[in-house]
């Protein structure tokens, strides 16, 4: 099938079958969007507020028609209170992933759990010695327990203090210098604001109860909770998530994975695991391996068994098996139009609804699993961390009994993937710098490289495919900034090529001498989205080495193709924590100049980090060239 | 003034009020709630969504446009996503103020805090004994110790057992009826829906998860956990907010005040204390009945210092300190509008931001108290429970300096005032009725009392003021059915003159008798609207003494006139216990026929409770005993 431009995506495994989707009449997310035309342009400026019966209310910001809501708010009232609801949301949802697996690594701890066990010691140990907790004379069992209790206090903390795994994690001058803005709001405001973050569903709480009808309306310190609550999800929740999953299933690896639809096997069972949670896909790839589910999958007459990860779970076992990436979450229509996947197996977030109606066009079984994911239309096979063997076994065999049914006719795999190399934590860093950020640290200070920049996203079918990360990713690169990242832009950058060894002639003179000679990409996966935690620490490790704020580090981030709450959580963690960071598209702010003025100029003398937006990726590149320069010039370097 | 009718309010001092706006043209919520017409539809009937950055989507329920979202919600997910959202705030601010009881409760109990003190020492007796924590041998410091821990640890537990709370003040029957619904959702959809609520905060963090983008699309689980997130609200989070408040500042007592615009005193400094939570308004009380702070008033000129409440800081200090009450919400506008209140003083929750504005307007000092609710041109002072003495003497200052700026050619205070026998609490009711429920299981069971009907309800400024409360109210009691209740409610059936002795006139001649021979009202004042909890506590003794589900008891809840996310929470923690609830308005689900039918059909199989929707008093009084003579009819009497 010849492939050619489509102004839906730049991924040509997408156009490919995106030319499929418009012969055959399917339905899906592009097509669903026209349909949504006009979408409602208060809602996409914030000053729709639906908090009370009184209302709806809506404020034009044009200032046609009322300037404030039935109870007196005002557009930065709705537009803050908006903001932190999607900052409670996103936080939320990162960290209840977290609490997951503090709870699975509790259950392992105790004995309790037998299907899973304590793969990475040293990593245990670490966050152990990080947290404090003195590992002398226990078993791993026992250390296991410690830790697991202090990241379940991390949840359900009712204390005024920190967090442990905030006041464990966080650069003592970022505290510091959050313990400095509290002073500075308190001062401005008589009113006790605080930044940092206490019990991680407290905060999330807090924002619900102050964004309550006649609560809180002042966009300043809607504002500061949002970025409170973001703080207990960056250095809390998602931390905990990402820290106890090395533990219970192994650190990532350096290694080289392939990337895209291409990963399907023609002649296998293909079972697509997506989502974010490892727990389960763990499991799936586990037994999927396993000689006794091959036999059976050559019974149907397929050749065997092959995983793919979707989005984030994708990238979760990507890292840690080497299990190659379908695509990221623009994907996950366009692999089941394969007619290849014989089972889509889903846990939390980002899934979209539609997948189901989709999936019963095709001998797909669609298989929710986690009891925070119903979806009409889906088979649902509760997944029970305490049997996990036995319900992986579950449905990986059920996907087995599908592939007879598949319908040879329908099946078309576009045949690209390229090849990645993943699997760059903080400790396989440092690992590759020899144990520590100097040799990093001094490639930027000598100007080799000109600063990092930390990248996650989505996809946005706003925005065309993967354009945005493509573009910006080879802008900053040839600019000689590093760029690390997580989420799908790290499976959009994967998909480019941009993560191969090859790119390095992509990258500007100084960054491709230093990845030559480190024999790395220029672009860095990290993670999957709550991974973003693994750049806060590395950003910290880096600021603690120089004595520096992470605010006067050459660094910046960005969250383009965005689409979720959670990217707004991790926005505001990464402002919360000194950095600038770049948005596109727009943030339901724009309808309140009070709120859009806080959070790109005042959080900047308040916290060293703020937001900026920016529709053209080589303008936004431009501009993280110059702040980084700002930097440097700040450092004297 | 002469009074007249008043599309608006029915109460004879709002429409005074109301043309003293009128005439000088000012700014209240009649006027901006006509501002905002047209207001928007799809808002009302639950369809729009704005979860994500591909939309905002809406669905148009009447079938034109497309039936999907983006990401492929339908008009089902949608609504139910966002009625979960409201759930989740509600019980969020609920919750959050009993955290603060139980934290201050923590605080006194080691000696942290002096300033308060342990006044009821009985009923601390009896929650701990309640909890089956053993008294003996311990202080009462000790003793109040233990239960702040269980109390907190409801806040932040992280296993999966149900709050010690629930499991303790929940009957058995209904804790058993609950896990049979939930074995019944698990054979229905395979999936482990919960009911039973674990910790509090998680439970709305659950929700906010699983409404994240791409999580639950299924009505019926985003419903269940509605109902738990709620349960762990209406038997956790308020009612350790109603038990620990009668711990820290007494056992409300049955004792007669008024309501109404006409306490206010124009000799007097009036103070005026708004929102939720007595922790500030009961050391407000405190300071202003002191020689010294009226010494300092008569300084001024003024006669002494008057407190008036409003809402359910209102509520919370006419039952314990027997403070008239100024109004309910749609009062506290009006209140300013009489040129005689010297300082509007708030903590939390149904505070319109537009007090702020108004009170510029004249002498009034509008003092914003809590770090969760700052609005633009109010005075903060921060209240800090551990210097509450000091601080509440700075605010009773604030208000006696504004007195000289009182400025007489604005002051109007309407003099409606009625009297108000209050203080229901649990305990006084089975006090009155000789330690059992078994008297008015008696007059129920014979006849002589139909039913018992509970009320909570705000103002909404859609619906003429306190019209429905009271229509309703009259119609029940007419009808023998006693009427309980809190809240706003509550502050109207006061204003009414319906919680006098004389109103049992109104009521029909069976109920007319009971209260006659037991020296009570036919309608009760239980409180403010956290206080709902007592109501559940209520119909769980009785259902206990009769040992029957609270389900098969011809009971029945109303919101008439509700506003509040608060509501949404109140009305499902009701259903969940098995309780029919009328709305009215119409909350905003009839976008969905999938939830419309579980909340008001499916819900009835499963849980035993029920919403319905009317919007006429009559008829609702008219539905309700249908109801009730349906469940009487059940139990054979």
């Amino acid at each position: 099938m010849p492939v050619k431009q489509d102004h839906r995506s730049v991924d040509p495994a997408a156009i490919a079958m995106l030319q499929i989707a418009d012969q055959n009449e399917i339905d899906n997310v592009w097509e669903r969007l026209e349909k949504q035309q006009p979408q409602c342009g208060y809602g996409q400026l914030g000053t729709c507020c639906r908090i009370c019966t009184q209302g709806p209310c809506r404020i034009d910001p044009l200032g046609e028609g009322p300037t404030q809501g039935v109870c007196g708010a005002t557009a930065d009232t709705m537009v803050a209170r908006n903001l932190a609801r999607m900052a409670a949301v996103g936080s939320s949802a990162h960290s209840d992933h977290g609490r997951k697996v503090a709870l699975l690594l509790k259950a392992v701890a105790t004995g309790e759990n037998t299907d899973y066990e304590i793969v990475n010691e040293e990593k245990l140990q670490g966050v152990a010695a990080k947290l404090g907790i003195a590992a002398d004379g226990l078993t791993t069992l026992e250390l296991a327990d410690k830790v697991a209790d202090a990241a379940l206090d991390c949840f359900g903390s009712q204390t005024e203090a920190p967090i442990q795994f905030a006041a464990s994690y966080m650069p003592e001058r970022l505290q510091k210098q959050l313990g400095n803005a509290e002073a500075t709001l308190k001062s401005a405001t008589g009113a006790r604001i605080g930044l940092m973050p206490r019990g991680i569903d407290r905060e999330s709480v807090d924002i619900l109860h102050r964004t309550h009808f006649g609560c809180d309306a002042d966009p300043l310190s809607l504002v500061a909770q949002t970025v409170r609550c973001s703080l207990g999800d960056g250095w809390g929740g998602s931390l905990i998530a990402t820290e106890l999953q090395d533990v219970l299933f192994g650190a990532p690896q350096i290694r080289t994975i392939k990337a895209n639809l291409g990963v399907l096997d023609k002649e296998m069972v293909n079972i697509i695991v997506h989502g974010h949670e490892p727990v389960l896909s763990e499991k799936v790839v586990e037994l999927a391996r396993s000689a006794k589910m091959n036999e059976a999958a050559k019974k149907v007459g397929a050749a065997g068994i092959n995983v793919a990860g979707l989005c984030c779970t994708g990238n979760e076992i990507l890292m840690r098996q080497g299990v190659g990436v379908a695509g990221n979450l623009l994907h996950s229509e366009l692999a089941i139009m394969t007619g290849a996947v014989e089972a889509l197996v889903v846990d939390v977030q980002c899934i979209f609804p539609s997948l189901a109606d989709l999936s019963s066009c095709y001998h797909t079984q669609f298989i929710t699993t986690s009891e925070q994911v119903n979806i009409p239309g889906a088979t649902h096979i509760q997944f029970e961390e305490h049997d996990a063997n036995q319900i992986a076994e579950q449905i990986v065999q059920k996907a087995i009994d599908a592939y007879p049914n598949r319908n040879a006719a329908k099946v078309y795999i576009p045949e690209q993937t390229a090849e990645a190399v993943v699997g760059f934590t903080v400790e396989q860093i440092l690992g590759a710098l020899g144990g520590s950020p100097a040799p990093l640290v001094e490639v930027i200070a000598n100007g080799t490289i000109k600063g990092v920049v930390g990248i996650v996203g989505c996809n946005n079918v706003k925005v065309k495919q993967d354009l945005f990360h493509q573009e910006l990713t080879r802008e900053l690169i040839k600019r000689d900034i590093l760029v690390i990242g997580t989420g799908c832009w790290a499976i959009a950058a994967a998909k480019d090529g941009l993560m191969n060894l090859d790119a390095q002639e992509l990258a500007g003179s100084g960054l491709k001498a230093v990845c030559q000679s480190l024999g790395i990409p220029p672009v860095l996966h990290m993670g999957s989205c709550v991974d973003c935690s693994r750049m806060l620490v590395l950003a910290g490790a880096i600021a603690d080495h120089l004595g520096v704020d992470i605010s006067a580090l050459p660094l910046a981030g960005s969250a383009p193709e965005w689409t979720t709450e959670k990217a707004v959580a991790i926005g505001s963690y990464f402002v919360g924590s000194g950095l600038p960071v770049h948005l596109w598209p727009a943030p339901p702010i724009l309808g309140s100049p009070a709120v859009t003025g806080i959070l790109t100029e005042g959080s900047k003398d308040l916290l060293g980090g703020y937001f900026f937006v920016e529709e053209d990726p080589a303008a936004t590149a431009e501009q993280m060239l110059a702040i980084i320069n700002e930097k440097r010039a700040g450092l004297g370097i």
